[in-house]
């Protein structure tokens, strides 16, 4: 039951396939968590109206009334113009210049910020968990692609008008494979799950990972995270080395960004680092270490995420109480 | 002759052999620039006089009392512990622990910043050259290493305690050469001065950049970049090649930190670049343009430094003047 004296947060998270709307109080405890399929396929007005609908289904489960709202956050994967709330081209879900923040504010009448998904992630961990306490936190997270997002002195980094720290699109292989993106050479070539599936599909094709092999076949939409940790587990010992090369490739990337950016802590989490969290820690942390310029060798932490689901929901909603606050 | 109504700010550059005070009105125009040598081998107490009889100087020539300097901004090569002003270790000056803020505190009583001088230089030409306007701004400076600055809604981007954007210890070459760090194949391996004349003066060796062997010889402490843009301008065009294929690694570093800052404008300065602007600005550019992830292309526009020698005085001075006036 809702605290009649309390305002309430709202962070909703949108993905390519399901969606989440959360509800907190004040000290970001949650009251409510609510999910749906996105189906992304019936178009983007139907879309927003099963965001509505899902904001006030949670809601109704925490028992608070549209008068205690305080505000929205939003995390949605981008590209999106941050300062509108523009869904810019959403290709995963086929949606395009969809007006989140002006719909989401007509139909609940509060305030509504609209985040990168990776920065309200990292923005949840700096706030809420791993990174939490710290002055800087970089989130590195390895899924289908790579997505990165930097907190720094209380605030996520950003470009003018649209989010940044694009990891995953920075070259670490000279002249290497062709990326999703166009260019060659991208972290994502080498270390994102997509890369990491197609190297295990080859793999279990040349006989090599048995377990792999019965357990998935060869498809690589069904070598996921979990298989191939289940994988490693039943003694697929070429799986294990495929995605040590991927978390070793990992940390030469976090350490290009930590010889820029010096931040205190860095966070992994994502799908392939939720599944195999000691060997990201180790493979990707030791490999960040020993690249990184000598002299910040000791200067950063490499942690895996805590927040797990939670993260962007949690991380969006506190992220609209802090920027709302802020320019208030 | 200065106007007794107006506070004057002290900018002051710190070179491996040589330094420079400059003193600056409100509106941080120069009213004096006084030069002398380092003399780094005296050491550093003697260096820390020298430095304050400098600053005497230049006061002196711009007729500004004690009693109307607002305060003191120091640019100095790195490591540094920026918020207390201590140089840690300038290996090209042989000099440790050297507590400049205290000194120059006691000394002139007036509130002293130091800053990496690649900050200081990035924060000039963001307040007043280059980047002027801007809301963010890279700073890249290849000399005979590769610093780089990055200024952020009006801040310096550093560290907890030291500064950052080490954008020359990034790996653009996986693999590749062994690197004054002891890391291999960062960009300064590939695109500093130092690497385009360990390559020039094997080209001279091998008979294929013959002005340059007249000019020069093979030593490559000799071959500066003057030298090297002379050598073009003679026909020299194996040296041209060097020096393009130095400006398209530039690129392809200036590429990754784009994609994680997202800065508006990214500022090309330091020898190589005040030497050869033009081949710079376009083969830099040009990779950095069709390196960066497809959708920020756009997004920012590289540009030649405009302060050239002042940069780093001019933009410590205007740092201190902002940051004082911040916390005050």
């Amino acid at each position: 039951m809702a605290d009649e004296e309390q305002k309430y947060w709202v962070g909703f998270d949108l993905g390519g396939t399901k969606m989440m709307a959360e509800v907190f109080d004040e000290e970001f405890k949650i009251l409510a968590r609510e999910r749906k399929k996105t189906k992304a396929h019936e178009g983007a007005e139907a879309g927003l109206e099963r965001i509505a609908a899902l904001i006030h289904e949670a809601l109704d489960e925490a028992d608070v009334g549209l008068d205690r709202l305080a505000g929205i956050g939003c995390g949605v994967p981008g590209p999106l113009d941050i300062d509108k709330g523009v869904l810019l081209d959403l290709p995963n879900l086929g949606w395009q210049d969809v007006r989140l923040k002006k719909a989401l504010e007509d139909e609940f009448a509060c305030p509504v910020a609209v985040a990168n998904d990776v920065d309200a992630g990292t923005y949840g961990e700096y706030r809420y968990g791993a990174g939490k306490g710290a002055r800087s936190v970089l989130g590195v997270f390895p899924g289908t692609g790579i997505g990165g997002g930097f907190v720094y002195d209380g605030k996520i980094l950003r470009g003018k008008r649209h989010s940044c720290l694009e990891i995953g699109h920075c070259q670490v292989v000279s002249d290497g494979a062709l990326c999703g993106c166009g260019r060659r050479g991208c972290l994502e070539t080498v270390a994102s799950r997509l890369a990491v599936s197609a190297a295990a599909a080859a793999a279990a094709h040349r006989g090599d990972a048995p377990h792999l092999l019965e357990s998935t076949g060869m498809d690589i939409s069904s070598i996921k995270s979990g298989a191939l940790a289940d994988a490693i587990a039943a003694g697929d010992t070429v799986i294990e080395q495929i995605v040590r090369d991927a978390a070793r490739w990992l940390g030469i990337g976090i350490a290009n960004a930590v010889n820029l950016l010096a931040p205190d802590i860095v966070v992994l989490g994502g799908g392939l680092v939720e599944a195999m969290p000691l060997l990201f820690l180790e493979a990707a942390g030791d490999a960040a270490h020993s690249r990184v310029m000598p002299s910040f060798e000791t200067m950063f932490e490499v942690r895996v995420a805590e927040l797990g689901d939670d993260a962007t929901a949690l991380g969006a909603a506190a992220w609209a109480c802090d920027s709302i606050k802020k320019t208030d």
